[in-house]
């Protein structure tokens, strides 16, 4: 066979132990009951896309990160998929007739060649929700109502979504003058506000031939606020009545925010905020991102409308909205500030039958078979040669809560001790009533 | 943005449609329901995996359809698995302090460049249990009777688990006179035993320096029966008694078969059958498939021990055995007999609230909202100009149960209309026992 080789991953890729694993499988059951409760059906697409497929939808930057993949003799360029939004326009585009609205979540692993840092992973789930065929922005009021539910239900009680909308940037492109073809750069400008300030947006600009005098207005117009988000769309509604595009944006995002109201969505975890940009080339409506705020761990979801997206895999768009959970980021913040519930659990083993030698290990065996059977998941010792305390404290390494012990003297009278390994309580049982009695321990 | 593409998936990968994953979550709960009643515990490995951790682990012929995966200016050489035996190999060289016995499951995707084929995918998910650092032939019965336990609950009544043993197969090419290293292609050849038969096998082992006299001995040694599987290992035991390594591996079967026994599974479903080989180049002890034989699918799982592979990845090497289930093929089947549990359904939703007209908008909002709290997975019509006929052909043509209408009327006296759309019934009740209605249809 092959020669030795050191066991490891590639760069910014992990092993998922199992205790990480039960983690995620909460966290995904939650995401999951959450999405379907609103008629959110599950889809998924292969990891493998053709290169054509995703090449030219992410902008210049986002590009880059992504792998290419193929086998020997293979004709097709293929590539892994960087975002489950372009594999899911794409699929829109075979399936014309599907019944409209379509409504589907996808929880999958996405892989980007980002430089690997805590937290940042090169293989890392995407949890997204999109509705096809509707422009009433209630499909979008869903997505972010359905995000407000998950976020509640996982104990995140402090977060705020951003909310603004790339046609009221469009009319800012407008107001400053910049060609449409020359958008993306204008949003990158702006997208860098938090970073570089005022100051350096205003240099970025000027030096893309925007007057001064108008980028210092263009800024202005960045910064309105109001008491409320309604304050702030009017504010801004009235600085741009001249551009028909950005008025149409302001609008949507107060329907948007009807829509929310109308749900019974608490609303002011929402703020309108005209400088956000979020970073894929494909949006062409409402964005939004929400920021989880207490902890302090950042943007954890991403979103927008993107109508024109299918209309390069079809005759005609339809449009689309939807959005992004950063769940890697969820998971790592609930492990880390200690948010699991404790039934999680480290293990999905619940019972340790012990063997006490190899003339008893038939009855433990049959012990162990009827645990089974009353839905109890029981590990059987393998190895009978094993003294009974060696097994114990494997139990409890493990985090396993309940372990049987089957002596001679216990099989001879029919009977089973059963210990509770947390309060390290043992009473002896009949054995048809070893399950009853851990399930009552467990109760 | 990019210009048109047509949209289409890479060959020999698809996109799995809502209905489909239904199906898959309900085949992967029985799976896990069943591995973790047994203590496996989830584990999850990257989908790529540094090349070298893969090459020269699986025969020529398998490593050719090996998928190569990488990113502009990275460094590594990386590939995509090709099963889920090596990458938890790897995991376990990493990993030296876990607590053993280790037992894991792993249901992922797997990539192998195989000609595309009804039923044969270049993508494809595989459901594998493994345990680690267990020598006893409890730990093989243990996978075995899990299979079982699987195909009875997925309702696969007809099905049979060949058995043999590597070393079997390594004793029968001592007789033969066989240098170990040249073991592979004496396997290769057995392998074709059953598309080339008995004449076709003779002749590539004269071809390889095998006199015809031994070969004729050893294919009827291969061919050795018995009125059971303990007469059959009885009756090779004699013919191999001076062949120790054959006599381990018959000594193993034996034991096998007794824990089997001992867990009160089925031994009439086992055979031992002296030819079958398993394709894969590490196993080292038992091998064996399961074939379902009502409806005839072929086999759909392979497995066995295979002790020396961790010995790749670190110092030592530990017993390792388990076995691979082959879900795709279960899942295809299913779908086409008709063998899927009606509770499974079509779609997640279970009712839509339909919407009037734009007045009555907010009374359909909270009545979706109202459903949802009550754990009905709710959709809400997004188009409130459209016909009611309309809201209600959609829901037929989804498969949803249950549709709410609330007009002026019913709302002006706080009531709903409820309608069982399979049933064509409607009641009009008080809005808040509609989810109490409903779920009583349901019932």
């Amino acid at each position: 066979m092959a020669s030795k080789v050191e066991a490891r991953v590639p760069r910014g890729m992990r092993d998922l132990l199992p205790e990480n694993m039960l983690l995620r499988r909460y966290v995904f059951d939650v995401i999951e009951g959450v999405f379907e409760s609103f008629g959110f059906e599950p889809l998924q697409t292969p990891v493998l896309e053709l290169a054509e497929t995703l090449m030219g939808k992410y902008g210049p930057d986002a590009q880059k990160l992504i792998y290419e993949a193929g086998h020997k003799g293979g004709k097709e360029e293929l590539a892994m998929r960087y975002d489950l939004t372009v594999p899911f326009a794409r699929f829109m585009g075979m399936y014309g007739d599907l019944p409209l609205p379509f409504k589907r979540y996808q929880i999958s692993p996405v892989w980007r060649a980002e430089r690997p840092a805590k937290g940042r992973y090169r293989e890392f789930y995407q949890c997204d929700a999109d509705t096809v065929g509707v422009a009433s922005m209630l499909a979008d009021a869903e997505v972010i109502a359905m995000i407000f539910e998950v976020l509640n239900r996982l104990g995140f009680a402090n977060y705020r979504t951003n909310l603004n909308n790339r046609k009221i940037l469009s009319g800012l492109g407008q107001f400053a003058g910049v060609p449409d073809a020359q958008l993306g750069g204008l949003y990158r400008s702006i997208d860098k506000l938090e970073r570089i300030g005022f100051d350096g947006v205003r240099e970025e600009l000027t030096a893309n031939d925007v007057p001064a005098e108008v980028a210092d207005r263009l800024l202005g117009l960045l910064d309105v606020r109001g008491d409320d988000n309604r304050a702030a769309l009017a504010a801004l509604k009235g600085e741009l009545a001249d551009y028909a595009i950005a008025v149409e944006g302001l609008t949507e995002l107060e329907d948007l925010l009807g829509y929310l109201e109308g749900m019974g969505v608490a609303t002011d975890s929402v703020a309108v905020d005209f400088s956000m940009v979020r970073g894929l080339d494909y949006y062409t409506g409402p964005i939004y991102e929400t920021v989880v705020e207490e902890p302090r761990i950042g943007s954890i979801t991403g979103g927008g409308r993107y109508d024109e997206l299918l209309g390069l895999f079809r005759k005609e768009s339809l449009p689309m909205t939807g959005t992004s959970l950063g769940v890697e980021r969820i998971i790592d913040v609930m492990a880390e500030l200690g948010m699991v519930p404790p039934e999680v659990g480290k293990t999905v083993t619940q019972v340790l039958v012990t063997v006490f030698d190899a003339s008893t290990q038939a009855a433990s065996l049959a012990m162990a078979a009827q645990l089974r059977r009353e839905g109890l998941n029981t590990e059987l010792s393998f190895d009978a040669a094993d003294k009974l305390g060696k097994q114990l404290s494997y139990a409890d390494r493990r985090g396993i809560g309940y372990a049987v012990i089957l002596g001679p003297e216990e099989i001879a009278q029919g009977q089973a001790a059963v210990k509770n390994l947390a309060s390290e309580e043992q009473v002896t049982v009949a054995q048809e009533a070893v399950g009853e009695q851990i399930r009552r321990w467990m109760a």
